[in-house]
């Protein structure tokens, strides 16, 4: 039993977590923290938090556990600044999509055994308070992603925290998972927005023909400006080498288009149709 | 009321016509035509058609409503295989989803006022009868294009069709239509097979962590392999300009990236997000 659960940042994810947390009987008390006190109505009033405040070191004080689910930039700074009013027992985590710098800032911290990185991988292409729910995260995975500084105790209670909300957990090195995300998850949106893009230089009179599967695949297109903003910056040089890969595979395709390749584009879709139909 | 409509390809979208000719008392007779005796078994054992034969010319003759529901290039050849059995009063449609090859193919024979060119613009990453439904075009955007030899007569009939089985009819030009179908489908489509494929060259153990914006931007790659071998054939001069598109939004966001444009990244994402946004 968690006696304060501290989250700064009300939005999907952080209303999320109190919805579920609230769900689970898992703390005592919710502070919900952010930067506009009128954004933290919603959540108050519909219980999903006790407490709220915009004074980040009141807000996260004796708290035993803090959850930072601010944008992936913004965390870092906060992490700073919030800190020096942690309780020197408490666990600190966040729920942004890139781990190396949130895990770097942490580590310039005095005590930095007690944080740890999470990126529960749920979410939408909406955001805001309007809609959390209290299932997101039932049956999402959870990366963590302990630093070389993290106490195991800290680790321990993050992943049950993760696993109370009804989320499977599993942990890589920071730069593994920034990787990983990179390539399913950034590339996609990256591609995403070219896509749109692109119809709309190449033929956008195209547009109101679209179906289904253009639909599908350009979906993320719509994802939280914001947030995506502080996502591509923090994971840059990343990005640019999954593009690098992505570049490779789009121009051999290409060629074998070009070139009027049966056999050749017959056997790379059907190798493709193969690896994509793994996923459910 | 038509009295024989000839299907000559009974998968996915020549079942599901049959379907939606029979629910909506469409056609007095349906007969099935296809190379393979036993793929027919099914849709003859359903009652989706009356009639099944492995004979072309015996399975168009007398139709007075022929709809060519293979491959792209197979549809083209089809077409002029089954011409000469073809009665002189009859209409023919296709449903291949590029244009331009197959009325180009149709001017080329006598009589060619009679063919109109279709593409229902419903489907499925699934191919085949098993998936064939009688709402398959119910509410579905069908385009017709007819070409410079087709009678008026002929695409009002072949429009009254398509609208009878319940999907909404525009008309274009077929060179409009296949640049149309490039941007919103033929390039979606690559762009879907290069990620699953760079992901695999980038990052294979990323796959795992796939969540839903990835299945979705990918969905489309477990398309049909040789239905869309054939489609890339047959618009590959369009599919390379709409390439070119694609790489120069995608080079323009990358640069964006690579530099940290905060404000660059915000606004391009911010107009793409409304762009997409405009579709349901």
């Amino acid at each position: 039993m968690i006696q304060r659960l501290a989250i700064v940042g009300v939005g999907l994810l952080g209303g999320s977590i109190a919805l579920a947390a609230r769900a689970h009987g898992l703390a005592r008390e919710i502070v919900g923290i952010g930067r506009d006190r009128t954004r933290l109505e919603a959540p108050l009033r519909a219980g999903a938090v006790d407490r709220v405040t915009t004074d980040l070191a009141a807000g996260v004080r004796d708290a035993d556990v803090v959850v930072l689910a601010a944008n992936v930039l913004a965390n870092e700074q906060l992490l700073a600044d919030a800190w020096p009013a942690v309780a020197s027992s408490a666990v600190v985590t966040d729920v942004g999509s890139t781990k190396r710098g949130i895990v770097a800032a942490a580590e310039r911290l005095p005590g930095a055994h007690r944080f740890v990185g999470s990126h529960p991988m749920a979410g939408s292409e909406k955001s805001g308070y309007a809609v959390a729910r209290p299932d997101l995260f039932r049956g999402a995975i959870v990366i963590v992603t302990p630093g070389d500084a993290s106490e195991p105790g800290a680790v321990k209670t993050v992943t049950s925290f993760w696993e109370a909300l009804g989320a499977r957990v599993s942990a890589l090195e920071p730069d593994t998972h920034d990787r990983v995300v990179a390539a399913i998850s950034h590339l996609p949106h990256v591609v995403a927005w070219a896509l749109v893009e692109a119809v709309g230089r190449f033929e956008p009179a195209a547009l109101p023909f679209a179906a289904r599967g253009f639909k599908d695949t350009t979906r993320i297109a719509a994802a939280d400006t914001a947030m995506w903003t502080e996502i591509l910056l923090s994971n840059r040089d990343t990005i640019a080498s999954s593009l690098g890969a992505f570049r490779g595979a789009l121009g051999d395709l290409e060629r074998l288009i070009a070139a009027g390749d049966r056999g050749g584009i017959e056997r790379l879709l059907a190798r493709l149709k193969a690896q994509r139909e793994t996923l459910a």
